[in-house]
Parts: C-alpha cells; sequence; structure tokens
C-alpha cells in the first residue's frame, strides 16, 4: 500500500534487472503480413528473460526485501512452473532457500519445469501432497484430482505460517505484484511513443493479472486522461474468472487461508479441467483488475484451448518465437482484433504482451500437433 | 570462397538478424564473486535467438540463398537438435521445406527438441533410418549404434542429391558457415572495446567450429598483429578431435559422400559415446581452425562431462542463465582459467561463447542432479 504514484526500483534490484531488461517490443511485421491486416501489430516480450517469462521481475524484488528482512527460506506455489522458476532463480541470487509446490497435473505434464527449478537448487514437491494438512485434505476428499493454484496455495502458505524464518511468496494477483510488474508496461509505453504513438487497443493473458497488470498499468492513465483504447484481458474458457465469475470477497486459496480479497471469483473451491496453460488455472483475479473490470475499464475475452495452439503455431512459423500457452491467449485475440481490423479496413494499433516462451511446454505442442487436445 | 576481407550481409538477412541481434555481451561479477577470482570474466550470450543458440546466425543466409536460388527444400543434420531448430525456423521464413535427420542418441535424449522443430513445420527423423541407402548400411552393420553426425549427414547429402530442388545444408564446419558466424565475433569485440578493451583469453567450445571460429575470428587478426592472447577451443573428452585427432584428409560423413577435407580427424567411422553434448560428437573440424591449431595460433583443450556439468551448474546458479551442455564446455575452461588466474593473483580478461541455453538439454540436466552420468 502506498500513496505514491511511482516507487523507485532499489539498486540491487536494477543490478538484476539489467541482465535482461530493457525487453524488445517487436513489431510483428512477419505476422501482420500473414494475416494481410491493415493494423499494426507490436508485442512486449518477456522471454528473454533467465526464467523465460515475466514473473522474474516481481522474484527478485520479493526475494530482495525479504532477503533484507532476515528471511531465510521462501515457499510458494506454481502453475504451469513459470513462477517456481523465476522464484528459484532470484531466490539463487539472494541465497535464500526456495521450496515450490507445483500443481500436479502440471507437475506431470512438464516433467522439465521441475528439473529447470532443481538446477537452481530450488525443492519442488506435487500438490496436493502428504506434507501439509491442506494437502492431506485435498487427497483424502479427491485422491485424483489434478490439482489447483489454490490448494498449492494453501500449502505454501501453511508450510511458511508454521515454519521458522520462513515466508510465503505470492506471484500474482496482489498489489505489490502488479507494482512490479508495471516495469514492463512503463518499457512498453515508452517504446511505443518511440514507434508508433500509443496503441488503439492493448492485450494480454490474464490468471491472477500480474503479466496483465503489469502491461497495461501505465496506459490506463491514458485512458482515463480520454485517449481512446480499448484493454483486453484474455483467458481461457475452461476458467473464465472475469468473463463468467462473480464480482465478490473471496479467499485466495482452496483451504481459506489467506485474507478475503474483493475480486471476480469462480470460487475457491472452483478445480478447472487440467489444461496446458496452466498459469492461468486460477478461480480468481486481482483485485486491482478486478475493479477495472467491474468499472468497464477493461474488457475480457475467453477463448478455447485449441483456437489459441493453432494462433501459437501462426505466430510461431511468422514471427520464430514459441510462445507459452499462457502468453498465447493474447496472441490469439490480438489476431482475432487484426483480422477484424482488416475487414472492416481499419488501421487500428494493436500491443500485446508475449509473456514468456514455451521451451517448457513442448508435451502441449506435442498434444496440438497430434491432434490430442479437447478445444475446452 | 573469396578475396575480401568482408563480405556485406544481405539486407533481406539483417532484416531478420534485428529480432535477437546484436546479442548482449555480461560481465559475469557473481561468477567471478562466486568463484573469488582476480581475472575479469565476460561472456558473449547468444542463447537469445528464437533459436536458442548461434546456429540462426547461419541458418538465415543458408536458407535465403537457397531461397533466391530456386531451392524449395533443405536436407540436414542435427545432433542435440540446435542446428535442427535454427534450419528449420529459417526455412519457415522462407517458405521452404526442411527434413532434418536428427542423431539417434540425442533424438532420444531430447524428444522435446524434435516437438519444437516439428512446431516449425520439419520434418525430423531419427539416424541411422531406413530411409537412405547409407542409413540402412550402418543399421545392417551396427543395429545398436547410438548414430553419429557423420551417418546423419550421409543421408541428409544422398537424400538431397537424389531429390529435385532440394539441397543439402551444413551448419558448421564449412568456411561459409564460420563466415556467417563471425557476426558474434565482431559484435563481441566492439562490445570488449566498449568496456574493457581486448580480453587476453578468448575461449569457445568446439563441436564443428562454427561457435568457436565465429567467435574468435577477429581476435585472431589481434594476435597477428601482436596482441598477446591465448584462443582455447574446448572439447569433450570422449571426442576429442583436436587434442587428439590426425591433421590429414578426411570425409565429413560416415560414407565418404562428401568432399575430402584437410582437418583434424577422428576418421570418419568413429563413433563417439553418447554424451549429452550431442553437438560436440563430431569427429573432424573446420579447416580454418584445423589450420590455426596446427599453426599453433588456438590451443585446444579437452574435459569430462560431470565436470563441465558441475560448473554449468555453478553458473546458472551464480548467472542466472542455463546454459546448453555444449556451451557448459567453454564455462568450465573459463573457470579453470579464472581460478589458475586467482591462484597466480593475475588480473587477466576473459571472454567466453556462451552460444546457446539448455532448455531441451533437461533430461541432461536431470541426469546429472541426480548423479546418473558418467564422467567420460
Amino acid at each position: 500500500m502506498t500513496q505514491e504514484r511511482y516507487i523507485d526500483i532499489p539498486g540491487e534490484v536494477m543490478d538484476i534487472y539489467r541482465s535482461w531488461r530493457p525487453t524488445p517490443l517487436y513489431r510483428a511485421l512477419k505476422l501482420e503480413e500473414e494475416l494481410k491486416t491493415t493494423a499494426q501489430i507490436y508485442y512486449k516480450y518477456e522471454g528473454t528473460s533467465p526464467a523465460g517469462s515475466h514473473k522474474l521481475n516481481t522474484a527478485v524484488p520479493q526475494a530482495y526485501y525479504n532477503k533484507k528482512a532476515g528471511i531465510k527460506r521462501l515457499t510458494t506455489e506454481t502453475g504451469a512452473g513459470q513462477w517456481g522458476s523465476a522464484l528459484g532463480i532470484a531466490c539463487q541470487f539472494f541465497g535464500l532457500e526456495c521450496k515450490v509446490y507445483m500443481v500436479r497435473v502440471s507437475y506431470n505434464q512438464k516433467p522439465y519445469r521441475r528439473s529447470f527449478m532443481e538446477a537452481y537448487g530450488a525443492q519442488v514437491i506435487s500438490s496436493p501432497s502428504q506434507e501439509t494438512e491442506a494437502g492431506r485434505r485435498v487427497l483424502a476428499e479427491q485422491p485424483d484430482t489434478p490439482g489447483t493454484l489454490g490448494t498449492a496455495i494453501s500449502e505454501a502458505v501453511e508450510e511458511a505460517v508454521q515454519c521458522p524464518d520462513t515466508n510465503y511468496s505470492l506471484g500474482s494477483v496482489l498489489n505489490h505484484v502488479l507494482l512490479h510488474q508495471s516495469v514492463v508496461g512503463q518499457e512498453a509505453k515508452a517504446q511505443m511513443e518511440k514507434v508508433g504513438g500509443l496503441p488503439d487497443i492493448v492485450i494480454g493473458c490474464h490468471g491472477g493479472g500480474s503479466n496483465f497488470g503489469g502491461l497495461i498499468a501505465p496506459f490506463v492513465r491514458d485512458k482515463f486522461e480520454g485517449k481512446a483504447m480499448r484493454i483486453i484481458a484474455v483467458e481461457p474458457l475452461s476458467c473464465p474468472t472475469l468473463t463468467n465469475g462473480e464480482y465478490r470477497y473471496d479467499y485466495c486459496d482452496t483451504a481459506g487461508l489467506t485474507p478475503l480479497l474483493k475480486m471476480y471469483t469462480l470460487g475457491h473451491q472452483f478445480t478447472p479441467p487440467g489444461i496446458h496453460a496452466g498459469g492461468l488455472r486460477y478461480h480468481g483475479a486481482s483485485p486491482i483488475i478486478s475493479s477495472l473490470h467491474n468499472n468497464r475499464v477493461i474488457e475480457a475475452q475467453a477463448y478455447p484451448q485449441t483456437d489459441v495452439f493453432q494462433s501459437a503455431i501462426t505466430f510461431a512459423r511468422s514471427e520464430g518465437i514459441l510462445p507459452a500457452p499462457e502468453s498465447a491467449h493474447a496472441i490469439h485475440a490480438a489476431i482475432v482484433e487484426a483480422l477484424q481490423a482488416r475487414d472492416a479496413g481499419e488501421e487500428k494499433v494493436i500491443l500485446f504482451g508475449l509473456s514468456g516462451h514455451g521451451h517448457f511446454d513442448m508435451s502441449a505442442y506435442e498434444d496440438y500437433l497430434a491432434k490430442r487436445l479437447n478445444n475446452c
């Protein structure tokens, strides 16, 4: 919480950010050509970080502030593994131990994500696990559950509460996480001003809201100041928090250990299908994003996963970068908007966030290419 | 072949290079701290390319020139998959078909490399295969062979010779490949001049010689002009081409389909053990590098794989980037030199090439962390 409009990035954090920041802003010339669109498409690419996604932007300051506070160990949850990898790397930078509860379906779908985290010294546990009360309770009730981010959060929080010198670290949803991620939007806005001015449409994928919130933060002000702009959050049809959730108080986790937050929610007991975009399998949403959505400053769209993967392949084959399934939701919405602009003959400027690469999501691509994915 | 000292990069190639070039040069401050060395360590990182390694630097111009020549389809070999991925992406950029013969041991060790290439539309075959005379002959004689780069080259060449509008493309060894890769060294030298002047030691891993040759090219001239400088090629102990091969004429491939080259060679029938640094499992070496080695302009070192992986982990945990097993050979040699500098109290400036990331080599890291790797 703060009354300040801007918070300086600490020097020790900047020293680490410098190894991959500023990240590139690309104009998707080959994708535009492929779509024959009259729109200009730009994307801000966060996959050049050592963790492979935007998640390191908040992992580093979180590890830094915990280290300064005398904490020796962080626990956390991870879905697809982007966040766990980021926190593992950041903990290593500051000499902290790191324990990651990884949602079962992703733990099984993405075995190399686990090895990646372990290479950085993190301990990785499949969630629900036998290590916590919260985990044991879910296992007793639903032994075959694919797991949820909500349950993994419960396990990580429970352990942090019980162990000395241990804090829980959350990779999305909360205000300070969106604050840390606003470096993405700040850079993107400065880069857009150099090449094409403000965008007409800003698009980000939405799980807990950190990638989306970080990207859109500085553009929201432009919208408040009168710039005509659409800001679109994209989520999976199978976990439609913003498009189909209720706006009310709910817990961040399954067991109800966290404070209540006012947010769009599918209910903290909701178990989404085991889609490959594990980072978007979250029942809730950031309170900041929820408020913006409730006030119609932003809009939300939901798409089924096969359509999203088709756009991911189109993007990879034109732009060369293989996107994470989460990020591919933003690509898909950008393609939909670019095709609408083409059909209407409009010269829209579209900016989307490409939050990470898909190098650890190859089993998903394998399934898609072999036509084994369901379109939920 | 050319008499010119510099060849301009075609505009169409530059347009593509721009999406990841120039690549970053880092000072390894955290690694220096970890080693308590008096040396300065710099590394040039090529893993930010969409293919994840330096290989795209030559894949793009090769696809470009083939397209211009009316070719519709390229065949090639790949070891660990770095080269096959790069050529697959480059072919996609220029609308060419791509068929990759992937060395069997890597095909099995790195299943997601195959999916990665397929995501870009490439066709990937395990080599030796039943698709060619060369492959069938090896399978008949050694049904359990792990495969070799030499055999995979034979298969790709054989198919290119027999199919219309099809060319074979080689990702290393040859002069034009080293020329394309010299963009790495050119950038590194300009970057070094900005920060610390010329290095005292330049280090690169060596398989066929394209990464190593590209990095060292502009520094060789400084050495010829009198700068005291050590230039070190690093190879696996199990495939010691430069450190233990003969300098003579030999074939590039197992079946003897290619022209003879004067090079260091272990014999074109040599089958190295199935180490994880598949890109370094090559019996020969670039004629340019071989000549420089024979004239003692460069030196060569060989290290066993467990030592190399230990250095890879040390590097990942200090610098944050998980290296490819091939690149980790250069890291290991840089660490050895930095420790020697520390013990001698010398302020050496070390530059090494970090040719790619290890995101598709997680089974190797898994084996290393579980202590399942042999130290050959």
